[in-house]
Parts: structure tokens; sequence; C-alpha cells
């Protein structure tokens, strides 16, 4: 008996109004390792739309099993599926729930029939809204506070964009850590509520971007004799710039966005590397799994365990309940 | 019996026109672990004039041990000792030929009085003008080659500043690795001879900086299958960022000097942290040496085998006999 199914699918890079386009298609029944599942919900991440743009360098496979003459891309990195049926060969069961193993697996669609090798099963304690988001924001949180400092009890990090889903979770797990933060978000009206949030979040400071950029600005009476070991850069230019000021002797700069456009420059003066000995380097969670799958696994037991013991909110994202056939308009 | 000696001293950084002065004083006879040395010759290098000047961050150690009622400072961080006496329990002996194991020294002076530690011998079979000028150009070329990437046999290395001391030292030691380099001088009007004298060192290929900085100008037929693993940057700015273009996916950028002036900035794109994950970082060798000492040791030892097998010729450099009292003179 096969399963009906839509997708939403592109042929060409393009903009998302144009590129995409819903796909009704039958799925057969699994077999072997195979498994057919149901999607929950399936987030919407910028890096998704600029896949579909062709602004991002990853590219999602194309294929013809859907069943149309030439090959076609499903869009989509995140999901969350509810597994129907199995081939009688994979571990999985019906009703386990499951997130892509590796980007691209394309999860805007109804359903989807793959090998069980492409998912990993998460625990069914996890909300639906923690479960169909772990999978970027805080991976990239949790990687991005591990993996290039061995960051120790009442050592700071300082980030922009602290307002940010990857802000926010940064927040809280360097407090789960002991680690202290200094968040940098944009002036607005609203800052002391917004400021208030972070705190409460466990931001250990917030500052504005001006104050940020102000040279005469500085964060040593909140140091003391502790270190600024890591700053998170997500905004670029003279954002970046004023980040590495505030980074003690030896801090690394780490860059995984630019909210502000890509083509954003980050000038360094050379007495900063030469004689501060900053390092400067970027961080992409893409390359990351596709180089280390098993660290992907590794990291989101992390992340379910926080998730569990009530220590991380999952940052909050507006729904959509749209039609297949209007899909386009959810990018918005 | 004391002996009548003569150091080039500075009690606060300014111009080294003003700054430095010529101190006459006499030096007492050896005792304990104490060595009595004359100084064979003693290099000039930029850096040294920074320290005069103040742009340089390292302070060499003020004293009041040659006699002074308020602490002077000698200049120089380089300089090869001939031992004249030694005190009773020194290893050293009269004839010993010996550099600074440290930074800071003050290597401009007729005769030094100091503890054995603080000097390194170095094999007699070194002309004077490579013991000289072991301590800086020749450790920072070998460390900047071994000390961020693993270069493997047919990698390729990429270097602004290429007719620069340390430039053809990099060049030299790059062929004695079996690594290849692409060298880029500024622009002039004999290219091709000086090109000619860096290929005669051992450089694969040979660039101008508007060659560089051309976006279309590319190294891809050179490298082949291969990498540009590292690019070393003295010059800074926009010739630094066409560096980075060059580099293979994951290079790293060291960022050693700025001959165009201090305060020059890299600029880096975004994508080239993220997506290309390029490393850029700074390297300084005081801090090194400052940080490890030993590692100056093991470093020397691999420049002497150099020299010693005849693979290394040391750089070419200006020299001056000038009057202790018309010292100045010299920077100019």
């Amino acid at each position: 008996m096969s399963t009906p199914a839509v997708a939403i699918i592109y042929t060409s890079n393009g903009p998302v109004e144009t590129a995409l386009s819903a796909l009704h298609h039958t799925l057969p029944v699994p077999i072997g390792t195979q498994v057919l599942a149901e999607t929950v919900c399936s987030p919407i991440n910028p890096s998704d739309v600029r896949q579909v743009t062709g602004a991002n360098p990853f590219k999602q496979k194309a294929t013809t099993k859907l069943g149309t003459d030439h090959p076609v891309t499903v869009g989509g990195n995140e999901g969350l599926f509810r597994v129907l049926q199995v081939g009688k060969d994979s571990p999985l069961k019906a009703g386990d729930l499951c997130i892509p193993r590796v980007p691209g697996l394309g999860t805007w669609r109804t359903h989807i029939l793959c090998d069980q090798t492409d998912l990993v099963c998460v625990p069914s304690s996890l909300t639906v809204e923690q479960a169909a988001t772990i999978g970027v924001n805080p991976l990239t949180a949790y990687q991005l506070l591990t993996q290039f400092v061995d960051l120790q009890k009442g050592n700071w990090v300082l980030q922009n964009g602290g307002n940010s889903a990857v802000g926010k979770l940064i927040t809280q797990m360097a407090r789960i850590m002991g680690v202290n933060t200094i968040s940098v978000v944009r002036e607005r009206e609203d800052f002391e509520s917004v400021a208030e949030e972070l705190r409460d979040l466990g931001a250990t400071q917030v500052i504005t971007d001006t104050q940020n950029q102000d040279l005469t600005f500085s964060v040593a009476e909140w140091i003391g004799n502790s270190s600024v070991r890591i700053a998170f850069n997500c905004v670029g230019g003279t954002s970046a710039s004023a980040l590495v000021k505030k980074l003690s002797q030896g801090g690394t700069l780490v860059t995984y966005g630019a909210l502000n456009g890509a083509d954003l420059v980050i000038p360094f003066a050379t007495p900063e590397f030469v004689f501060k000995g900053i390092v400067a380097t970027g961080y992409w969670l893409t390359a990351n799994i596709m180089r280390d799958p098993e660290l992907k696994i590794k990291t989101l037991e992390k992340v379910y365990r926080y998730y569990q013991q009530g220590l991380l909110k999952a940052p909050s994202f507006s729904k959509a309940r749209c039609s297949f056939e209007d899909f386009a308009h959810c990018y918005q």
C-alpha cells in the first residue's frame, strides 16, 4: 500500500518564491532497512533558505527517487519524524521519534522514506519543540563552547547577537558550565526588558552594541583576575573587531555567522595577532557533522540531558501551519 | 682588574636620535658563575629600534648595575660575544662564542658581565655573520614553518615580504623540507633579477604584489592536487587578504609583522572563516622564547645543522662600524 506525500522541492537555486514548489508523490512500503516516517514538524532556518537561494555552499543532493523525470532537491535540514512502518531489517519501530543524522536529508515534506541509518532516534521525553529544533542551534551553541577553548569555571565568554537563538543557548549552557557571559545586543527601545530576559537565562552582563564599540568602555572591572577566553561573532564588521578588543591575551574569536550580510569584513590590527596572540577562526556545524557524524550523536546526548534536567529552555520561534501549496509564504 | 666598557643606553622611550646615549663604565672581574665577554658584533633589527621608541610592547629590564644613579636599559637583543674571563663556578671558558639565551639582555655594548645562564654557546664552525644573526630571523623562519601546520613534502607555503631576510630564510628552509613556496615581492623595475635570486634560493614561484592582489590571478595550476596549507604575512592590509584568497580549505594565515605599519588591518570576509575554515593567528618570537627558552635551544640546533651542511645562506645585511659616541646614526 503506497502512502500519498507532499514535498517542497527545488530544481535550481533562486528566490524562495519562485524556486520552491510542492511535489505530490507516493511512497512505497519500506523494505530491508528502510523506514517510512511522517513529519511531526520541520523548522525553517535562515541557513535552509540560503541553501535554496544558493548563498550557502553546502549543496543538498538532488534525487529522482520521488518519481520525477529530473533530479529534485527537498528543502530543509531540521525536522522531527515519527516512524510509521519499517522494513524487516530495520532496528527502528513504529512510533519512534527521529531526527536526521546528517545535513541535507530534506525535511520539508509530509512523509519520508529513507534508510534507517539516515535517522537518529531522540528520547520521547523531549517536547516536540525541543526535539524538532535540537539538531542545529543547541548543537552549535554546545560545540562553540567546547571545541575551541577548554573553558574553566569563572572564565568569561563574550558574544554578539546575544538575543539570537544560538546566543540564548550559549548563555544558558555557559551558566550550566559555571562560565560567565557578556552578551551584546542591538540598541533598542526595550533594551532593559531584553537584558532582563537574558539575565534570567543566565547572562552575567548584557551590553548594547554602542557600548561594545565604544573604545572607552571596558569590561575589566567585571572580569577582575579572570580571562575573556573566547568571543563568538555572528555579526561581522566593527562589531567583531570590538569583541577582539575585549579578549584577553591569547583569546580566540570564533565567527559562526554574518547577520549583517555574508560579505562583511572583520578588521584586525596586526598587533592583535602579533602581540596579543589572538586566534581567529570559524565554525560551521554542517561541515563539522559531515566530517564527524558521531560527534553529533555525542553532542545531542549532552543537550538531551540539559533538557531532561530542566536546565535549558528551547529558544522561542514563530510557528506556522501552512498549506503545502502555499509553502513559500512561510519564509516571508 | 676592571675592564673599561661602553654601552648604548636609554632611560625612557623616544626617537632613537634623542633617546640613546653612550654610557662609559667599568666592569669588575667575574665571580661565581659570572662571565665577562666582549662583543664581536651586534645586529640592529627593526624590532630593536621599536623597543627604543616604545612601539614594541616587550620591555627590556632597566638596571643600575652599570653604576648609574637611575636605572638604564641597554639596547639590542641580538649579538655575538666572545668570553674573556669566567668566575670559578662557570662552565664556560675564555674564547667560547655565545649569544643571548633570552630577549632583552642588551647587546649594544662593547663588553658584558652577566651570569652564564644568560648565554648560549654557539659552534665555532659558524661564521661571525651566521652566529651573530642566528637568534632572530632564522629562528623565526624555522618556527613559522614548523609550529602551526605539519607541512608534508609537496605542500605549498605562500608569503608576502618574500625578499625580506625572514622571507629568504623561509624559502631556503622550505626547500630543505621539500615544501614548495610562492613568494610575493613588491612591484619593482628589477623584478626579474630579484625573482631570479629568490628562485636560486629555492623559491618555486615568485609573483608581484599586483599579481597577488589581482582576483583573477590563480595559483591553482601550480598547486595541482596539493594544498596551500599556510601563508606568512609580514605586510598586512589587502596584501594579507589576498594571501587568504589563495589558501586551500582549512588553511592558516600567520601574521608575524607589519612592514606597512603596525596598525594596518587584515580584512576577512566572514565566509572565509565560516565556509573555508581559515585560521588566522600571529607569531611573535620574543613571546615564544620567553615562554619556552628550551625551544630556542632546539631550534638553534636545527639551524646550526643547516649552516654546517651548507644548505642555508645567512641573509645579507648592511655592516656598519660606528663610533659609540655616534651610535644613533647607525639607525638611519
